[in-house]
């Protein structure tokens, strides 16, 4: 060999590297290499794994009809002027020598509503669906986590467009399908949950979790409908024997038109759900006054308040009753018929133990999650921006309707290594892996390492320091999260060991053991959990193995 | 099909379509779409271009021993200060919220040399090879010709990392031997010409190119011994009966140590080639001095000016002799032994019809070309900068000798799609085209169209519009260059007709026909050039042909 292999990972696996953080460990065994806060270098062993995940997602949203394309990572500030995202503090800009402005994208809703609009003419074009799996970029003031909060990440971005909302609706839901065929290839389990729809905008969304105790959002899942909500979603009735006394806060608002001031009351001990608030008023809220004190609210309301006309709605959280301790309402002349109120809406944010607001019923128990896929119907909010339209069948021009699908490629690295991974390293789903199996021999079994590597149907990682133990070998591999060793020693050839590192999904191979063990010379021991079989079987036993890892 | 075929290729080809330049071709057939100056968005089709070029590069790169990494592409201001590119004002250049400083990367050496040695550490490490396929950035003021010169584009980069000269040299004529591989699997002409090292720096240089009229650059062609160079490194002497007698001009440049002063005298008709001139003085000038006037270089030099100790050359191109009309010598006072000159240098650019420097015996001719591939031995320029050192067997540190090697993929296909169209449109290898072969039926063939798709190895292009003639879709097939075509029409059923679009750069196909045209009923129609044969063989005939082209 003339090129010397990549020396990336250290031949020892120390105890010190094995206990590091998920995003250090990454590091330390050789997949990334930090440039600078947020920043990434890929080793050959992150690439291998990425290039794995992007290939589960190109080939199911290939298969969903979605086409690939690839747009610059570039983007003029104009068309970002025209949707209002330019002020955002997030974006990456730059001047060409010439002055002009730009970004680096973070999505890229401007640019494909642009680029789509120009080849999009008639109603004939519609529905369609593009993606790209590109790098895309956002100046987070505190990147964390390495590959889970990065400024610069890869991600598949997709983004359909419509002739109305009732198609956008169907292909919504037809992209979380596919986002569901996607997070079962990987294999690591997952739930999808009701969510908020955030800065991206927009009325439906979905989001993709990987619950894990050292996750950043939480989740609520019902224990009788097992419906799985995100806070910011999640609607629940207090336990019936709880009878709420203490003080009550209350939340000004005004409805979209500015002429209805909305009361929102809430047990003090408790958080406003402004999302649940909402659903109670069927979203006629402004949505400045979520941020606006009491006294600024009631003092744009009562500017030109007049009883005869305007309006005034409370609403009152399921827990509160006539006994809790109401504040003082703050206006003393309201015609009766202009007042409303609204009881046993749930308008906080849920706590553990409550009951799910969907069936009435279970309980709703709280776990910690990573998110790591998200979609949205966006409805008109970009294509009306950027006047992207399409003629309808009576010649009238009608603006689309849009979705837009997300997956953080890079973020899911990090995000599967840190629910997989275990005291003695990375434990990859072998639809991930960089490499499906390795093969540890001893420095004196080259011709029979060399043997069982041209059996193989899947290249085998056997890049270790030539002069390491098998021990050290094995572990390893089994530090990189490799879910099969072959083991090669001079004293048990022709036979082979096979240590399984992965964690099994299924237990298949058991039925094959039964049907093949004596037919391939294949044992497997109990107690040690390792399978010996002839070398020349190695890859039959590999593969019957791989199919539940 | 619930989501509809994408519409960026027109329907309908018309002549106006087909006379456009390339990049403007390219645009209208769907390829590329230009989102601002120098800056692309890719396509379906351009897309599954690009990746076939990448598979290529990517294998042939693997199989040398090379590891594929993916470094960032923001850098960081330090390191660029290092190594003295900060100032580069091709660099686009960004601030973050905390106003730190970055690129965007328009080659990596500054990253993957940091990168590399916080890894490689001892001589047993050495030598290694590094690649990727990344986004790169230039801000050019001037981009051309869409793919052929943007400010985004794709790169295939690759660094080497050597104990010394030798080593590195001899992984420069390896990697030049992995280039001649590649570009003969993309399947279209190129040369390979000594070259001038450029802004990258460094000792040895070569460049691949494309011969083409439309092409920015100049190469010179040895008729006798075949050594192709490129204009800046192209030594030459005059033809031998044509004395010069004209007017003679000199440049006055220094030594680096600028102690000596060095006056190149040549042809008033001709250019002084700079590189020619290094080497006639053993590389010892001053780089400044190119750039400064006689008068500044001639000021700098006298300042100290001391006839003992301060030395002369004067290098005289061959093309001179005593008759020629030389300028007055600006030095009145200096010492014989202090004073050299050097005869029958060439040190002017090359002319059409002059003699080849390297055999002294054939022709030089000149042909304009598209360069797309350079690679370069860099010596310790951006080692010694950064400090990147190994500990030799010693124990001694040595700083490490690099190789630089990049392909521009994006560029390539520009200049594939430029050298290989005609008026029929894009003409691609079969290598590189984003469809092996198209299947074009008549509306009322839909069931023959889906047996004979079932029966091909390759995915067929079928995506044109359904109401078009089959006569426009197999234009459309031309003009997007697939090189094969297969014509389903109820008449000829259960025959296809297949037309080659493809340039056929072997006819080994005509051995294949005398052999098997019997057995699969194949016709070849000489006069019209096209093949008859029964649906059921078409895929044989279609793989026997798409080996030639």
């Amino acid at each position: 060999m003339l090129f010397r292999r990549f020396l990336f990972t250290p031949s020892k696996i120390t105890n010190d590297i094995l206990q590091l953080p998920t995003h250090e460990l990454l590091q330390q065994l050789g997949y990334v290499k930090q440039a600078s806060s947020g920043v990434l270098h890929w080793l050959p062993l992150g690439l291998k794994t990425l290039r794995n995940i992007e290939g589960i997602i190109r080939r199911r949203m290939d298969e969903s009809g979605a086409h690939e394309v690839s747009l610059s990572s570039l983007s003029q500030r104009s068309l970002w002027e025209t949707t209002g995202r330019w002020s955002n503090t997030e974006l990456f800009k730059l001047k060409d020598a010439k002055k002009k402005d730009y970004c680096l994208v973070p999505t890229c809703e401007e640019e494909i509503t642009w680029l789509m609009n120009s080849y999009l003419t008639s109603y004939k074009d519609l529905p369609i669906i593009a993606y790209q799996i590109t790098r895309k970029y956002r100046d987070e003031l505190r990147p964390r986590g390495g590959l889970l909060r990065g400024r610069e990440f890869l991600m598949k971005d997709a983004y359909s467009f419509h002739l109305n909302s009732e198609d956008a609706v169907s292909t919504f839901e037809r992209v979380n399908a596919t986002y569901d065929k996607i997070f079962t290839d990987i294999g690591v389990p997952f739930v999808s949950a009701v969510a908020d729809s955030g800065d991206i905008g927009g009325d439906l969304s979905k989001e993709y979790h990987f619950i894990h105790e050292s996750g950043e959002d939480t989740l609520f899942r019902c224990n009788s409908c097992e419906a799985v909500s995100n806070i910011e979603k999640c609607g629940s009735y207090p336990v019936e024997s709880k009878e709420y006394l203490g003080d009550v806060s209350v939340k000004y608002a005004l409805n979209e038109e500015n002429d209805t001031l909305v009361c929102l009351y809430y047990p003090a001990s408790r958080h406003l759900n402004w999302n649940l608030a909402l659903e109670a008023v069927d979203n006629d809220l402004e949505p400045q006054t979520r941020y606006m004190t009491n006294e600024e609210v009631l003092a744009k309301f009562t500017e030109n308040y007049d009883p005869m006309f305007n309006g005034i709605i409370r609403v009152m959280d399921v827990r509160l009753n006539s006994r809790s301790n109401f504040p003082d309402f703050p206006l003393k002349s309201y015609l009766k018929n202009n007042f409303a109120q609204l009881n046993d809406y749930s308008i906080v944010d849920v706590e553990e133990g409550e009951i799910c607001a969907q069936c009435e019923e279970g309980e709703l128990e709280s776990a910690k999650s990573i998110e790591v896929g998200h979609t949205f119907y966006l409805g008109k909010k970009y294509s009306k921006a950027l006047n992207a339209t399409f003629r309808q069948q009576d010649n009238s021009d009608v603006v689309m309707e849009m979705g837009c699908y997300g997956i953080g490629v890079s973020r899911l690295i990090g995000a599967i290594a840190q629910v997989t991974r275990d005291p003695k390293g990375l434990r990859w789903p072998s639809s991930v892996s960089p490499y499906k199996v390795s093969v540890c021999a001893s420095d004196k079994s080259v011709d029979q390492l060399n043997k069982v590597k041209a059996l193989l149907d899947y290249k085998p990682y056997t890049d270790f320091d030539a002069k390491t133990s098998i021990g050290a070998k094995i572990q390893q591999s089994h530090a990189l999260g490799i879910p099969i060793a072959i083991v090669v020693g001079p004293k048990s050839w022709p036979n082979v060991e096979i240590e399984v590192r992965g964690n099994f999904r299924s237990k298949n191979w058991e039925t094959s053991y039964e049907k093949l063990h004596s037919q391939l010379g294949w044992e497997y021991n109990q107690e040690s959990g390792k399978h010996f079989v002839l070398h020349e079987n190695a890859n039959d036993v590999v593969n019957i193995l791989l199919k539940d890892l």
